[in-house]
């Protein structure tokens, strides 16, 4: 029922024929609490998101259940921006809605749990479901790149013992 | 490739077999500045949500892109809740998050749009997206009796010339 596996390794990312899914799954030296950090201190969140070398501003960052944000990214001479709210801010959950600007009525909403594995190690899953599969298709096709960057630059601050 | 459609006469919901989504469209002898009202206006759409002879407070109302949002009602001895964010909040469309805390990691996406039909009337849409067919159709076997009854409170409220 998968229409697409991709892995470098690392990264799994999970696209169903039956959903208008992405399930995302990704293990990290890391703690669960390490990994809700990363996903929610606004200083941190910047210095791994937009991958290595990126210059990413919170516009607003508000991460508490109720809370929203935006955040852009600066590419050349192009800017780029992302909003939404976040719907639960738990230790072990999150959930937010997501919006690419450049597809203004475009959203999706995004879950992120983080699971201890043991051994120092933790998985990060996110759920985005889409309101089209061909929404779905269109941000599959841009993600993976970004995700393995952005993950990997993840790791590259795990390891700096800063989180 | 619709599962499901019921009408009241003046209440269309469909539940298409290849999407998680229920699909709602209602006339009202509105404008879609009065919808839009309805839909954010807290002592109006208090008066309406639950129906008629409803008890519902609203224990969080921030109707604004970034906002949030709870209500509880009470149905004898028995209380239920609500919560959400707003994701978008503009006259035309209204985006947010919504959960049953019966379920309390369950959660949609839900779009509302509000459209000028002329002849002082209007169609409001809502489209609600799930994670999941499951959590649809568990939702969609409960949401008839409440969207229609609730519908009817608001057609009421509109006639009132209230809004």
């Amino acid at each position: 029922m998968t229409k697409k596996t991709t892995s470098d390794g690392t990264t799994t990312i999970e696209a169903p024929t039956d959903l208008p899914v992405i399930r995302l799954a990704r293990e990290f030296a890391a703690s669960p609490a390490q990994l809700f950090r990363a996903h929610t201190d606004a200083d941190l969140f910047v210095r791994w998101i937009g991958g290595e070398g990126s210059t990413l501003t919170l516009d607003h960052w508000d991460a508490r259940t109720g809370g929203s944000w935006r955040y852009v990214g600066v590419s050349g001479s192009d800017e780029y921006a992302f909003h939404g709210c976040f719907h639960t801010v738990r230790e072990d959950r999150i959930v937010w809605t997501f919006t690419f600007e450049g597809i203004p009525d475009g959203v999706c909403l995004e879950t992120f749990t983080f699971e201890d594995l043991g051994d120092g190690r933790a998985l990060l899953r996110s759920d985005s479901t889409y309101e089209s599969f061909e929404a779905r298709d269109a941000m599959l096709s841009s993600m993976e790149t970004g995700v393995t960057d952005a993950y990997a630059q993840l790791d590259r601050l795990l390891a700096g013992d800063e989180i």
